[in-house]
């Protein structure tokens, strides 16, 4: 992923497994195939029928599972959480699951998605004497819960959810109960497998192949299942509208092996290169895409075009944390950090360069750049999904308006400052075509950051201010 | 790279700057570039005209050089290296560059290759009452340096290397020197480049790239170089016999983006696939390689057979030395490692699945079955180089010859035992034409491992119980 | 300080500091002074008048503070903490100072001592639909206070103070004021002190020296500081009960440098031993004491002796957390671990061996044993306070009163299990002599867990299963 | 220890055993007794009497030791090293013992003292082709015994031996053999011991206490042991001199509850403070020792006087490596680091201040201006053995001529220079009273750094540019 570089920043993964004796060691596989989905920090909490263990921290999952030990996480039930960060500090309190107990007993939650008015919740709250620890709009569901009039678990869960504005997915657990609840447009993804007798719900489906579960059903916008030893039972806490899954998690958010909504990812991507070779053709002699999440986008472009595709930019594998970023007066001399162009490929060469998407700019700029340098004749910058104009409020750490090169520059102003031959998106109409393959399934996307049309409405700008998790 | 799989590994890889004022830095970066050539170790040393200095441990590059202090590694010359280990120890005192102080003066080494007969030389020396503190060949050649006769350090250096039988590439650094020197049939790759007035050195291009150098030349079969502030002086200390670059460098080891020889090796590799579909057409709907390094072939394969391209194979980034194997028992269960299958692909398909290379067969069995259960109907396996019966004396380190399935199957058995529908291999004939597209330029490749003809005879089995380097 | 092989545990150490540019930076020092109350977590957090920063961590204050960037922690007000924990698990949730923010603001709290009714208290605000993090009785005095009815803080502060049973020494920080409270029999020690125009709090007046501030006077009991800019304002919250400073402080828990009420610890500790010489001579060569609690009371013992004193037990000083402890076989074949005797000093002698306390008893068995195995004639144990016989409930945690040797056993049954030629222990007018030399200022102590007196009565046993903070 | 504010470091302690399963883990205790001779590396060398394994890093002996798995380390044979450094670098090579091998069999030595012709031998080495890796007087030794003529062993240890001027204490294992050296004048300290069946050889004699040994005997001066399964051979191979112990051993350097020549460290230091209070008398009120190792003095001298010892000096405990120095602001305001006074003992009193030594004098001026700003009305210091005048060439690194106080002001300078009421020094014949207490046995000591009478002359100034081990 080019997280730091691109400005699109998923907002979170959840995993959850009810009935099996390896139930924390399979959330920490479970959690290692949703990786990508948050860098920031990771945790699980397990419960073994009479109490609630939590192992958590800041740090990649191998970080902070390496000082795990599973003997001390026995249990048959556990809920598991990666999280991605827009906050400087060390922020180890709002690494999820958070854990609740009270002498009634405990609760733990993980969340994927963003509650647009957490603001205004929390300030009833707090009117009330409640105290919150965290900035994460998943204690306020906490809260919500606690301080709900209904003596039922259950009852009280969903007259909390009716309160929540927003998108999200939620993973709820007692000592004896696993909520899974989603948002009433089904925004975030979220899906339930079976591993064996044992239960799993997770993110995406990449989560079920790496432990070997499969894949049963999506959960539904504005579903609550419970899952408990007696089986799992559906409820809906909000009217059956639309679905409207996030249109990033296919461009770019999501890994190329996962299914969302019955569509695979790469495949997807891969019509998305087919459908944008039609709608922009390139006069060109070699195909070539941004890695990692380009790549499949790129060959579908060659494969349609019946052009080369070619490794023409290369990734840097072993990047990580403890990088050493090169002085500006190394760059400037020529040093490269995350990609390098490969030379024998693109020199004399007419180079398609696809991308997924552009933010910003800069990135884009920076490798067009790079591949005029290392001697490509042209450079057709060809993007596998439409242009990104609006923020998102649904859970993805998006650049502000301002800073969306798309929203304030026209398609020949923005081709000029990256310095390309020639610059084309995909349609809106082709990113559908690409993802909806089969309408009956498949319902409908969000395309909100493409488009300005929200299907949620949020009440309040000053929810932004708050954290996401 | 699925080195620790597959059972090969390669040995080390190097870097030399002269006349930068970034000199350790760069290496940094070089190093970076180099980094899959050898996880175990890495450092530098500096020389700024008077004295040399070093900072190395065992480690990532980057966790190596996460605790330098560039400014105390102040000097225009440098040399570094990467290292791979086959050792269990910590090892520290192997991690290269070795860096020897006498009162007369300083010098390190840095080396990638392996001496053949590196023990007879340790005898000798060690009967003339020398201490050798490493196991490596590396400094076996400073002791032989220092016991040299000739009063001048290039003719000593020169005295030294023709003691020498293998495969070898060294940098050598005093402090006003730097010497270069590659084997006289040279099977390592070492290129010198340019980066404004410095030299630079390293074991692939890839590291020029990455610091915006140019590529000058290949170091010739051998050739001494010495660099200094008065410029470069080349010597031959061998016949000039013809070159006989490793081929494995171009079916798995090095980097996508290098060019070895002036052949690049991503293109090599495609060109590879498509010779194999040229001898070996499967009857198939998709094509799928082992990713990283089969994913070249297999675009070459499905470009050449017309056939789509997809991702039937996925591999987890976010793997490091910090994770948690799963137990035999969650295994059995089908939790998966390093790969995974993407099931909405290959189900109900007849897959191609294109891999570089089969050493123990192991990896390729689990693939094999891992795709069948996801649904493959049939798993036709192409090996995009011809099959490996041999060991290799001049620094892989591949598994013995007792455990190459090549070595002791017939096709037929192979092909049984690994589950496959079918198994081909490229033939010698296709690898020579993928490979050397222009004799004029490339001269010849070492086979060494597919053919078991040697183009240097090893004096004695003795020399593999030593660590090369 | 033995803190784990006697099981006498004190329970955290508190710090404030009120106008100082460098409030984090001293209060790192402060904290440094007060390490032996706490070594389990440390933390700081800064007020620069309109927001609080936290930098907290389990382990020892330097560790702690070594990842600080006192630069990210600017403000002139400061409050700290070092704690001590029973509990097994990370516990990073509680370390302290808590902190707490809310739209209105902000608030922070360390605290020192035992709420003996924090589970009641706890219960109450969860039926009022509160959620706690931790199981600190610090929370729940923040959940009182933000739950109080009165506006002004000050008064909600009372307020919930009034409803607390135990002993306490709370610092609690908002943006602009600093409150400091003391409980009403004044338990636990807390002064107040000047560094120029600042002013600073402490657990113990050895933090003033290390930091170079002057002791102004001790809190009293039932008494509410509140610091601002505006200066120091002083109110009651509880009726004047005479003080009953903790005699277990004196006696080992204090350093010896602090002065408790106007007491110095290490003269105290002199005078028990010089008031056990009387009470308990014994007729001996040598006199020794074990380290270091034991030091100050075994020289007075030996000057009112006239005996000399001798170094006949050593510390190792290099024990840390990672220390490696031998095995079951080696400690039987006489690997020592915190202790060793010192032969030349012991052999052929008649040895008073000076400590401060017996709780179990394993301890004075064991170091009894060394003695007479490194050839003492004669161990004559002498322990410079009374026989601990009941638990405290006042923030130090001791061993069950099962476990207690001196409650369960006449003095020759305790003579006999631990080997000694003879025991006594000072009395209980002894140790009130050695401490409060002067009615006038000390007023009184508490000797609860040496007379089964409580000054505070408890509740409810229940409150014992929560950890004190 | 007050290392770092002295000046004066002890370098290096040596630990050995031969004949116990246990011999890695018993090092490791040996070596923690030994802690306080070096704390910059720390290593063990196993012989399972086929081979030799080794492990050793920098840092204290339980951070190294952290990392070690004794079941690794299995073997009946064993010596370990601390070490000093005055080196800024990592200095990982020089961290003994030093391990090496050759075809023909390995060998490792430890080493502590300082070889004063290591440069010259040194130079003789590589002009004869060898390469050193080291800067330590060890490796010299190593190829000094590698290039011996002699077939022999021991006879090519002695042939080795023989060619060293200096103080020295070595031990030297191979697969089969332990080899125990000691300088010809016995300036440093070696004991050898027995646990059960197996040998022992330390530094010093607490490392037999903490291990349950029992002392044997002090290894003589010029005399080689050769430690099998034989049994132990005595040979000489220097001409037997009278024996010159180093008197700051005594004086500082080793442990109180060790034995040195049969002379406890403590009851001598003790002795050395009743022997200056019957010759430097102070008319004064208390008695205080700057901790840790002026207290047994500072007892001795108040006994002696019939004056009070009192606790003026604390020293913080919790000082490690991490600790944060105060800024020269901070410092200004009064911060203290190490040592703080305790007011209310020193506080309008006349206090004599007993320290061991003083080498550069800033310490002895900060602790006298600390007790005057604590209220003292005078400050009497009292130092427990002669003045440092002349450097050391035996293995202490002391500071050089140019700071040594006492060798560049006269006594009324000094005292006016440290700020004190009065100093005075133990004159030479009282330390040899103190400690010398029986001359059949004790024979003689080096004061060379207090008289400037070398009992071993060195041959060239340039030794000292090395480092010492």
């Amino acid at each position: 992923m080019l997280t730091e570089i691109k400005g699109i920043n998923e907002e979170c993964g959840v995993f959850g497994i009810w009935g099996h004796e390896k139930a924390a060691e399979l959330t920490y596989y479970g959690l290692h195939a949703l990786q990508h989905r948050g860098q920031e920090g990771a945790g699980v909490v397990v419960s073994d029928g009479t109490s609630l263990k939590i192992h958590k921290d800041t740090g990649l999952v191998n970080d902070v599972f390496k000082q795990a030990n599973f003997s001390d996480l026995a249990g048959k039930a556990a809920i598991g959480h990666v999280r991605y960060s827009t906050q400087g500090d060390k922020g180890y309190a709002n690494v999820q699951p958070l854990l609740f107990h009270t002498q009634q007993g405990s609760m733990a939650l993980a969340h994927n998605g963003n509650v647009m008015n957490a603001f205004e919740l929390r300030g009833e709250l707090e009117n009330e004497g409640s105290i919150l620890q965290t900035t994460s709009d998943t204690e306020v569901l906490a809260h919500l819960i606690k301080r709900s009039t209904k003596a039922d678990k259950e009852e009280a869960i969903i007259d909390a959810l009716q309160k929540l504005v927003g998108a999200y997915a939620y993973l709820i657990m007692t000592e004896d109960r696993m909520y899974v609840a989603l948002d009433p447009r089904g925004i975030r993804p979220l899906s339930i497998g079976r591993l064996g007798d044992a239960y799993v719900v997770a993110s995406e489906t990449c989560a079920f192949d790496l432990i070997g579960a499969t894949f049963e059903r999506e959960v539904l916008p504005g579903e609550l299942l419970t899952i408990s030893d007696d089986g799992v039972e559906s409820t809906r806490f909000a009217m059956r509208e639309q679905r409207r899954m996030c249109a990033m998690e296919y461009v770019y958010l999501s890994r190329p092996d996962s299914d969302l909504n019955h569509v695979n990812v790469h495949a997807s991507r891969k019509r998305m290169g087919m459908e944008l070779a039609k709608e922009a053709p390139a006069e060109a002699d070699v195909v070539t895409g941004v890695p990692d999440s380009s790549i499949s986008a790129a060959i579908g472009y060659a494969e349609q075009m019946g052009l080369p595709y070619e490794m023409g930019i290369i990734k840097n594998r072993y990047i990580g944390r403890t990088f050493i970023q090169p002085s500006q007066e190394l760059r400037e001399q020529g040093v490269k950090m995350k990609l390098s162009p490969v030379r024998r490929i693109v020199e004399g060469k007419r180079v398609v360069m696809i991308d997924d998407s552009i933010v910003r700019g800069t990135t884009s700029r920076r490798i067009v750049r790079m591949l005029k340098e290392a001697g490509a004749k042209e450079v057709h910058v060809r993007i596998a999904s439409p242009s990104i104009i609006s923020p998102c409020y649904y859970g993805i750490d998006m650049s502000s308006k301002e800073e969306l090169i798309a929203a304030n520059n026209t398609l020949d102003e923005l081709c000029d400052q990256i310095g390309a031959d020639s610059v084309a998106y995909l349609s809106e109409n082709g990113l559908e075509q690409a993802i909806v393959k089969d309408k009956t399934i498949h319902q409908g996307i969000c395309t909100a950051c493409m488009t300005g049309k929200y299907p949620v409405k949020k009440e309040k700008e000053s929810t932004i201010s708050y954290s996401k998790s």
